[in-house]
This record gives structure tokens, C-alpha cells and sequence, in this order.
């Protein structure tokens, strides 16, 4: 019997608690106890998100919130500066096209952080109604610098849109202190819920943004779903089930303390990164890893696509191969949500053989041995 | 203990059997078990849909695919016709609107279903892109004349876009046979599944009306979804969990066959209208009543929230109120998807407790003794 490891940053293991709560009857989504629930995700989610604010709960994957973010604060007439240095970044301008908005991409190369005085220099040259950014661009394994970008945007007419998909709860990220206007993320991801939802903390000052914009918007109309939060009530039809579960994860997340959850994320980062460090391989994003994934380059001529297989065929672990650009060249392993050390070390072990097979050398039991002693007790 | 019985059109109660089957560990969207899952769900929606056709998935709820309807096949310039007659009748116009493209309602009064000829009428006076329609009106109870709609727009270059998320599964539609363009439907209906996913079958006449249409979308983009569908595959991330029921279900339903749920949800409506007379209750849509759910007329005088309110608290048991305008006026109960017989006499007979103690005057037991009669053998 093959034991199965799902270890790809999205979707990532949803734990046996949350799969047995989403398994309960349906409930009707205007019947009292539903109104409840939602009331619960509420709190949870004003600890999550660090913010007073509300945030708004869409059935959708998380590009609907990224599109919907777009939507409903610009103008026909706005330009909007957007990260470019993976496959989401470049989603935002693709989004922004497909909109008329002008697009001002700050291309950066893959695997590499943007730098705040680019971004700043591109906001100086033009106003901008935002700038659109990933705080962990998946494809890359990479964080850009939200709090820096944060001092560029506050106080300023331009809005900060965060997409923090592969982020929100595996870092703290302060949404009212660093004045973000909005952050966004999807139920797949650190949440550990199935895919399905997508979620956005929206600020005040994103919220008057709205008032002005005149883009095309029905579903995604954030803020007639805004309007419906305080009768913990929806625009449309909720995914209950899907909500029933982020309860049981919120509720979860705050027992075992968010602080806890991203120390833990830190500390299994910092231990795959010197896993592969010892196996000699190098990381595709070294100068801004991510605490929620490791991107890692295939060794010289071998195809990280065969890495992908052989981990998932022969040892039962699937991880993910690189996207686009990227193909062939990385391979991504995740340490976020309901992921363990024993998760990654089976990861490591698995990564192992298949290392050997391929050809690459390195003495058996050393990535293992560094996982281990870089856990620390 | 009380037991609890959901009867409401939406969302319907989901089987054990699909609840467990959700519940297994989330497998990769990309991993090659999930293509073979997403092959087989491609198989059972061509039945479904009565086509050849394929059926685009989509996470979101059945509005999203109202709105992708629109969007995908409109110009700027277009002018769309649609049947007001309830409050997701009213939901086309809004989403027309929200586009800029002209919306022409062909107004009908709330419990009633559309006379083709009106319609006709509204084409006759000037071309239009599409007819916009639901299947089912799940505001009133009240279920319109597709085919006789299909015989006006089929071999003219007007489109009929059907919202059957009230019907499919209730329902014998001939997509392909009938000459439909878009019909569209949700999970949390006749399908017995969570809400969060919507699903549109596509005729070649509205992919080719897409090469044309130039208002905006991204997540909506039907082409998009359209293009990986053979690749057993998803623009965005699939809601993996909705979509491994949704093979469940279509599994079960194709054994238990396509005609004998349909002739069962037929059986099953006829009876809830024979205990409804029995009880001297009135039908909402007495002209053209669905065999999805039946909307009630509560006695004069009484609100029918009230009736509601009695019904869930006292007996467990949640049908639904009336919306916007029906509120208060009627109350409606679902027989569609996995909803028994039995559902059905206990829903009966927490009506018969209720409405005795809102003071109507029947004799006890007679809504019963006419649900029993008219459900036969």
C-alpha cells in the first residue's frame, strides 16, 4: 500500500477534523445557526486578516478576488503598476487588460524580489490608481516586500491590492498597521481547506475607491457583498460547506495561536531550504525565499518534470514542477497549513532516491540529516 | 432530539454517500487521478445535458455563470431580451445593465410562466442578441416553455440562454435536440451537492457568437474554461471536492437512470400540490407549477414567514419564505434531488401541525391522506 503525501503550495492536505465538519448535513444559508457560523468566521477572520475591518467571502477560486479587486476600484481611465516577475504577477496585468486599465508592469526576473524603489519610481513617473502584487509569488517561491511597498502606497491616492493566496497564515501581515488596502486570499492554501473560496480584507480607503469606480461588475461587485457582512448574511448563494470548514480551521488556527503557526511555517522553511542545500541543490528564489514554499532548480541537465514523476509514481509524494518560464527547471515543495515535519522529511526522503536515480551526487541520509538537525527539538 | 429536515429549492440535502466521498484526503488538480476523475464527470454531464457538447465547471455559485453567460456571448452595442417574472428573472436585467447592454424585460406577473408569443412579440420589434430565461422560476414556482422559446430562436442568430439551475436534474432537456444555447445550473439544486460550483453546457452557435462579443472578463471567460476541457483540465483551480461529489452523483444518477428521476420528481410535485388543495391552501403558480419546488399561497391573513419560523423551530422542518415581493405571501417546498417521499409526508405533516395553530381549517390528517393518495404505490 502506497501511503500518499500531498505537498504542492496549493492545494495543500486538508486536516481529517475539517473534512468531517464540511461532511455534516447541509445547513440552508439563511437559517439561523448558518447565520451564526458565519458570525464565528467573522471574529476568526478579523485575527487572521489583523484588522477591524471586515472581510468579504466569495465562492470562487482566488483569481475571482484578484479580479474582483481590479474591478471594483479602478476607473476606466486609471493605470495601475503591477509586479511582473512570475505567472500570477503577470495574471494581474492580464486581469487589468482584459479591462482596458492600463497596465505598467515592473518586470523583475523570475526568482527574484521586487525592489521598492522600482515600484517607487514607476508611481513617480505616473499616478497610479494601485499597485497590484503577490506577497509570495507561487511560481518563483518568492516574497516581495509588502511592508515596503505599504509606506509607498499610504497616505497617497494609490491603493496597495495584495494578493496573499500563498501567504495569509504563513506570515503576520499587519493590514491595518501597514495600511493595506486590500488583501486577498483562496481557501487552498494555508487555510487547508479545499479550493472554492476566495477571501478579501477590504479598507476604508479601498472601500471609497469603489464609489468612484465605473468598471463592468455583477458577481464580483465587492461591495454589495460588503453590505450583506453585517446581517452575516451573502450576495448569493454561500459554499456552506466550505465555510463550515474555515470555522472549524479559524477556530483551530486560533486555539493553536497564529503567532505559533508562522514560527512553525519559519522554522520548516529554514529546515527544507538547508535540506536542499545539503543534497547541493540551489533554490530558484535565494535571496526572498518563502516560508510557504520552497522552489527549488533541478540539478544541471536533469528535468525537474522527471523529479515531479518519479516522487509522485514511485514514492506516493506529489509536489509541483514549475510553471511557464519555469518549467522544467524547478520543482516546488509546500510547508504551509496542515503540513508536519514528518511530511517533509518523508518529502526529503522520497527526494532522496529520486536524486540518486537521476544521477545527482550526494552521500544517502544527508538531506535527511540536515532536515533534522535544522528542526532543531 | 429533533431530527432535521432541509426542503428548501436550494440548497437541497446532499446523500451520505457524496458527503463521504468529499471527505476524502484533496488530491493535486493537476495529478493525473483527478484527470480521470474530470474525464468521467465530462461523460456524465453529457447526459446530464442531453448533448454532445461539452459543459464547462466553474467555481462560483449558479450567478457566476448567469453573469459568464452574458459576458461571453454580448457586444457593447447588443440588445438582450428577458423574462421578468421573478426575482432571478429581474437578476438578467440587472446583469445586462451592469454590462451596458440593453436589456428589453418582457414583463410577467410574478406565479405566472411567459407566453412565447410575448417574447416572439419583443423579437419581432427589434433584433436581439439573446433571449435570457429560466427553466424554473425558483422565486414564483412557475416553469417557462423552453422548447416553444427554442422554436423562436433556433436557426435565427438570437440565442437562447437558459438558467435551469432549478431544473436540470428535474428535467428531461434536450440541449442539442431543442437547439439551446447556454443552459446553465448550479451544485446546490437538483444535483444534491454543496453550492459552489456552477456548470453551462455551450452550443457551437454561442461559441461562435464569443469569437464576436467584446465586453470584459477574465474569470468569466468561457473560452478559456472551454479550451482546457479536453485536456481534462481547468483555467483556474477546480473545486476539487465539489467536483469528486459531482462524479458521485452523476454515478448515482446514472444508474438509477436520467427518466426515472425525472418521472419521480414529477410523482413526487404532483403529490405536494394534491395535499396543498387537500389543506385548501392555494397554488402561487397554479398555470405552470415546477416539478422542482411548489410555491404556496399561506391562508389570507397570515404572513407566510410565520409559517416558516413555526415549521423550522417547532418541527425541524426548513422550507423557504417567499423573496421580494412573495415574501410573507407564500411559502415554497423543495421535491427535488435527494428529498424522499417520506421528506415529503413529514413535511407535510409539520404543514398540517403548523397551519392548525395559524388557525386554518382542515381536518387532521387530510394533506396527509392526499399526499399518501396521490404518491399511489
Amino acid at each position: 500500500m502506497k501511503k500518499k503525501y500531498l505537498m504542492t503550495p496549493g492545494p495543500t492536505p486538508v486536516a481529517e477534523s475539517t473534512l468531517m465538519a464540511m461532511a455534516m448535513p447541509i445547513i440552508h444559508h439563511r437559517h439561523p445557526e448558518y447565520m451564526g457560523i458565519l458570525a464565528e468566521v467573522r471574529e476568526g477572520l478579523k485575527e487572521l486578516f489583523n484588522t477591524k475591518r471586515e472581510t468579504i467571502i466569495i465562492a470562487s477560486s482566488g483569481t475571482g478576488a484578484m479580479e474582483g479587486s481590479v474591478v471594483n476600484v479602478c476607473r476606466k481611465s486609471d493605470r495601475v503598476i503591477y509586479v511582473n516577475g512570475g505567472k500570477f504577477g503577470e495574471r494581474w496585468g492580464e486581469i487589468a487588460a482584459a479591462y482596458g486599465v492600463e497596465a505598467v508592469p515592473v518586470d523583475v526576473t523570475w526568482g527574484q524580489a521586487v525592489e521598492a524603489a522600482a515600484v517607487k519610481k514607476a508611481m513617480d513617473e505616473k499616478p497610479a490608481r494601485a499597485v497590484l502584487v503577490q506577497y509570495t509569488e507561487t511560481s518563483t517561491g518568492v516574497v516581495h516586500p509588502i511592508e515596503e511597498l505599504a509606506k509607498l502606497t499610504k497616505g497617497t491616492d494609490t491603493l496597495l491590492i495584495v494578493d496573499a493566496i500563498t501567504a495569509l497564515g504563513v506570515y503576520d501581515i499587519p493590514f491595518d498597521e501597514w495600511g493595506i488596502d486590500i488583501l486577498l486570499t483562496g481557501s487552498q492554501k494555508a487555510l487547508m481547506l479545499p479550493p472554492g473560496i476566495a477571501l478579501a480584507a477590504i479598507s476604508e480607503k479601498a472601500m471609497k475607491a469603489m464609489d468612484e469606480s465605473d468598471l463592468p461588475k455583477f458577481y464580483f461587485d465587492f461591495r454589495k457583498e460588503y453590505k450583506k457582512i453585517s446581517e452575516n448574511s451573502s450576495a448569493f448563494t454561500s459554499p456552506i460547506t466550505l465555510v463550515i470548514g474555515l470555522r472549524e480551521v479559524l477556530g483551530r488556527m486560533r486555539e493553536i495561536g497564529f503567532k505559533n503557526i508562522y514560527a512553525e511555517s519559519a522554522r520548516m522553511a529554514a529546515a527544507t531550504r538547508s535540506a536542499m542545500e545539503a543534497l547541493g541543490l540551489k533554490l530558484y528564489a535565494p535571496s526572498a525565499p518563502s516560508n510557504a514554499l520552497t522552489a527549488v532548480l533541478a540539478p544541471e541537465g536533469i528535468d525537474a518534470q522527471k523529479i515531479v514523476k518519479i516522487m509522485r509514481e514511485d514514492y506516493g509524494v506529489t509536489i509541483a514542477g514549475g510553471q511557464a518560464q519555469a518549467k522544467g527547471k524547478i520543482f516546488r515543495i509546500s510547508h504551509m497549513g496542515h503540513v508536519s515535519q514528518w511530511d517533509l522529511l518523508v518529502t526529503v526522503g522520497a527526494l532522496e532516491k529520486t536524486l540518486a536515480r537521476v544521477g545527482q551526487k550526494f552521500e544517502s541520509g544527508v538531506g535527511c540529516a540536515a532536515l533534522m538537525k535544522a528542526l532543531g527539538d
